[in-house]
């Protein structure tokens, strides 16, 4: 087979592709793109490929029938999601597979990370440290909490949430989630979203891995943070867009809410003037949920099991179409 | 019985006592006392009490010997860890039981706490929202790493390495424990202070959570750091005694460990213009590991399920002697 891939990752990552490649044909594209946040361009490399890997220009996966499987390397997969490559993909049954796996483990360790350093006020001491180096032992200590015995909500739940529970099974906590498909997962109470406005009444800590779409925009709104129990924390990982960043500024102002983490904006990068950035008890990072040392060789390896399971006729990790 | 306790609790956590030990008498120290730092004052009304509760005079604990029981409100026994004290309870058939189990599950999480928020670069993402509000995802990104597959040796295994193995076996690290008796435990090896060389050159993570005594002062010393592997981090949450401060200073200044994180120093607090403060990568907290904002009632719950078991003559929770 033909295997076309956008050359974007580190050296020793690509040496690791061309040696789980051998028994095939490895093409590298004219243009390396440095993030899937571009926009890829068009290349004409791609009509002799069978696999594309990377992320390929979504006008080249319509144009080019021979290609019978796309991974994209990240898990955001927004440019593909249109009818147009669902219908196609579907009549000349091809697949489209992301890699979510590799990001879902960063990604919920991260969530893991925000959860507990709030909890035992990790950054107001690292604040101090900074500035006049006093010693509040009592009062931090007399504000630092357990997670045990707290509700989680999780807006979303998938690959990351499924770690996520892992994570925090050995904490005693009672984990809820909330999405369209309500069939049961292990120690995770599957929510339908009608009932969302009572489990959010419920919950220490709402988390949203929700991902980007019509109906996810905006969805952490004033109506729904107004369900959440005061004091409640809240984290955002999925994308900038699927909170309402006004309506939680007036949260946190307010102190209808404990805390918020925000690992996603909009846009990002966040301005540094933007009022989130100096809002009570809101922590940002640079979009980092999902990153790790070793992401290259991680997203080679995720390819090079698919690629297996491809050859073999197996069933694909992390399919989307 | 008679229980005298000092009255160091909030009010909540008196009326929960009181509550728990109607079928008994209560009597309540002549001077409540702060915290278990301060050396208490001697008490006659000892005289009177089969069990003590808090912190009592540890030259009363020796004059009365119809005290039976003490309960200390803290997991620091240091003061009545005496040759006296130990023999004239053994003597009597006296019981000596901390309150490490209430400090213990705080603890660990603030240890799991600190070991993903450095590994998720928690710490300079805060920095950076305090000073310039840049967006340095790529390098974040990078930067940010997994437990996965790391290894951990905790320096001392008691009820809070217990915890916290149990909170990092979802992450599949390798666990280790160094300490004087080596019978195995669940997922974690116990290594015996002869091997400490060779297994702390595997360590990703060296924690230190001895108590301290004439046998640990000073034990992670320049020679024992020496033998970290290179860019191991250093995690200290036992008594700052137990960490040659200026060996670690060093180490941190020629870059030799990754990052320190105590939260015990020598003295306490660490004075403001100590160069520990400021020295690279070593973050700070002020005692504040074994914190948790319900301390008096779980305190106060602790003392009712070891004195359900006094009453029965079964096993009590946390002996001491």
């Amino acid at each position: 087979m033909t295997i076309w891939f956008d050359g974007r990752f580190s050296q020793d990552a690509i040496g690791r592709l061309r040696e789980g490649t051998r028994e095939h044909r490895l093409i590298v594209a004219i243009e390396a793109v440095a993030s899937h946040l571009i926009q890829p361009s068009r290349d004409p490399l791609l009509a002799e490929a069978d696999i594309a890997f990377g992320q390929p220009n979504q006008d080249d996966c319509l144009a080019y029938p021979g290609l019978r499987w796309v991974e994209l390397s990240s898990a955001s997969y927004t440019r593909y999601d249109t009818p147009a490559i669902r219908e196609a993909f579907l009549k000349r049954g091809a697949i489209l597979t992301n890699s979510s796996g590799v990001f879902a483990e960063a990604c919920a360790q991260h969530l893991v990370a925000m959860m507990l350093a709030l909890g035992r006020q990790l950054l107001p001491s690292y604040r101090d440290q900074l500035a006049d180096r006093v010693w509040p032992s009592a009062e931090r200590r007399s504000r630092s909490g357990l997670l045990n015995g707290q509700a989680v909500v999780m807006l979303g739940f998938g690959a990351i949430g499924r770690r996520l529970a892992g994570f925090l099974a050995p904490f005693g906590m009672r984990l809820f989630a909330v999405r369209r498909r309500t069939h049961s997962e292990l120690a995770v109470r599957i929510v339908p979203e009608e009932d969302l406005t009572r489990v959010l009444g419920l919950a220490d800590h709402v988390i949203n891995i929700l991902p980007e779409s019509d109906s996810t925009r905006n969805y952490v709104n004033s109506r729904r943070i107004g369900c959440f129990r005061p004091g409640a924390r809240y984290y955002s990982v999925g994308r900038g867009a699927t909170t309402d960043q006004e309506a939680l500024l007036e949260a946190l102002l307010s102190g209808r809410i404990g805390a918020a983490y925000l690992d996603v904006t909009e846009p990002e990068p966040l301005p540094a003037g933007h009022p989130l950035w100096t809002a009570p008890n809101c922590f940002i990072t640079p979009h980092s949920a999902g990153g790790r040392s070793d992401q290259d060789p991680a997203l080679v390896d995720h390819f090079l099991l698919n690629l297996a399971a491809f050859a073999s006729g197996g069933e694909l990790h992390d399919r989307v179409v």
